[in-house]
């Protein structure tokens, strides 16, 4: 076995947009595992804005990828080789195996996951990362009641058609951002949102006082900027701001946007809070099952944007910051 | 009885710091009370950085001053003649009397207070509004538990200095924020602060990075802008940035100063939360017995800034803009 590992490893920290000329690209042969180890073939690599917080220096809720290190992403693959008691050749396993080809593991932090139950990707989208952050951000965080008004910005995104679609089952109302009439539509027609608001087409502070009349009750963010003041300017009392991320403004070159609004907070007694899904690891089991029965009871669904081929790493990762995935964007490595 | 009544009434909203030209001074006969109504001769009127909000039109906790109505201010005073049934002649009385020398009031909103125990300025201070605040702020949004290291801006200021002898009563290491040196030293060796740090002439991330090297816990603010930014690159895991005011914005021309720092609040798990007093109104009775309880056991210090003369207004009120008061800022009329 003379198998070649292709890898995409950080080469700079980007300032601003990453470019292409950032990354080394090396090959190297495929490593065998040791004792305690196995080796995966990774089958489709997880593409998520938090890679972008990753390749900058500095503290953070996870520490950056090293200069030279294999970047680090979430994925989804096969066991080809095992010398660990817990996982076999042929076991479909997630983790952080990184924008490679192969990755050799000892187990933590990787999961075994169901390759009959739901297409891989899946395990790396509405039942891993993505479907977690919805689940917990706004169940645990956001605390949706029977009645509420939810809002989610990035609402076209693999957390915001879930955070949408979870708020639904709660018996919320429910509006979402996104950019374009295509992934409005989608949002009403296919997710079951009330209502969508195109922030490239619509001034999303009068969309939000139309489509909330009584204010958002619970505000779930992924984009910061401009998104997140108008939805400041709509708050209801009491409202409940989750902020899980600033997609809009992860790669700014020059300073971040503060929320101008953020004394909305003071007029309506209402309370921002940060998220990070690791921080529910424990319980990750009895959401996924939720959502497992969700999901097959047709009352959620799953949606990925599959791109195809390994070498296309770069241009689908910029595709999350140029909007142009629905769903959860995952990439295809073979 | 031919007494005059002068007054204080908004002639225009502010553009920016108020100007003496956006006050119509006037003079009127002192009323004399009807029935279930009672006649106050205003002795003490509270300066508080809200005022400012409250001569801006549009949406807030509370409803704006219109124009050419008197002036919203809280005021301690005295019944000069009363023909309601609670209140009688020479009763000690809080209420928004207004900026005026004499006010007609209902009872509504009235509380009467005792003469004989404290100073009148106090029950527009420490025992009044900027105490409650102070108190209910920190303990019910910030939560501070014991050996927590709590910060708070504005610290000189009638709110500020009762939020840092509150902390420290609850076992707090307490780091205060406010311009000068004069105040700062009052803070620690007065009010007992454990640091303090002077904004005017030092940097403040670096002196909560000295000062809190375990990170900020709580975090009141009263100032907004860049010191909220400051506090917000130092928070602790889990911390509580409880949002009061944001006095350094009240009188921009241009956009509000946003918290670029907010991000911070995901990294940290931390959680920013706005408040206003008169939502603990039902138990602001607990509350003043208690804290003149820790004023009589000498736990507290109780610091106002007296300003003479009805005539002072304007300027007075401006103090509060520049800074220049220490502890609780009041204007005795006569």
């Amino acid at each position: 076995m003379s198998l070649t590992n292709r890898q995409f490893r950080l080469a700079e920290r980007p300032v601003g947009l990453p470019k292409e000329s950032g990354w080394n690209r090396t090959e190297e042969p495929v490593q065998q595992p040791e004792d305690g180890q196995f080796l995966v073939k990774v089958e489709y690599i997880s593409l998520d804005p938090a890679m972008r917080g990753w390749m900058n220096e500095g503290k953070s809720y996870i520490p950056p990828v090293g200069i030279g290190e294999v970047m680090r992403a979430l994925a989804v693959g096969k066991v080809v080789a095992s010398k660990h008691p817990k996982f076999n050749e042929g076991d479909a396993v997630t983790g952080a195996f990184g924008v490679q080809e192969y990755a050799i593991s000892n187990g933590e932090g990787v999961n075994r996951v169901d390759a009959s139950l739901a297409p891989l990707p899946i395990y790396i989208g509405t039942l891993g990362m993505p479907g977690m952050t919805a689940y917990f951000g706004l169940l645990e965080v956001g605390e949706p009641k029977e009645g509420d008004t939810v809002v989610v910005s990035g609402a076209a995104g693999a957390v915001g058609t879930i955070v949408g679609q979870i708020a639904k089952i709660k018996g919320c109302r429910v509006v979402g951002i996104a950019g374009g009439k295509e992934k409005c539509d989608l949002l009403v027609n296919e997710f079951g949102f009330d209502a969508a608001i195109d922030y490239k087409a619509d001034d999303v502070y009068k969309g939000l006082r139309e489509h909330c009349p009584k204010g958002i009750d619970v505000y779930f963010d992924n984009v910061g900027g401009d998104i997140l003041d108008a939805a400041l300017a709509n708050l209801a009392m009491g409202a409940r701001v989750v902020i899980c991320g600033a997609i809009s403004q992860y790669n700014t070159t020059g300073e971040v946007k503060g929320p101008k609004n953020y004394m909305s907070l003071l007029v309506n007694r209402a309370s921002m809070k940060g998220m990070v899904v690791m921080d529910y690891t424990k319980n990750f089991g009895k959401a996924a099952v939720e959502m497992a029965g969700w999901l097959s009871a047709g009352k959620m669904k799953s949606r990925e944007h599959v791109v195809e081929g390994f070498d296309q790493f770069h241009d689908a990762l910029l595709m999350l910051f140029r909007g142009e995935n629905t769903g959860k964007l995952v990439l295809k490595v073979s």
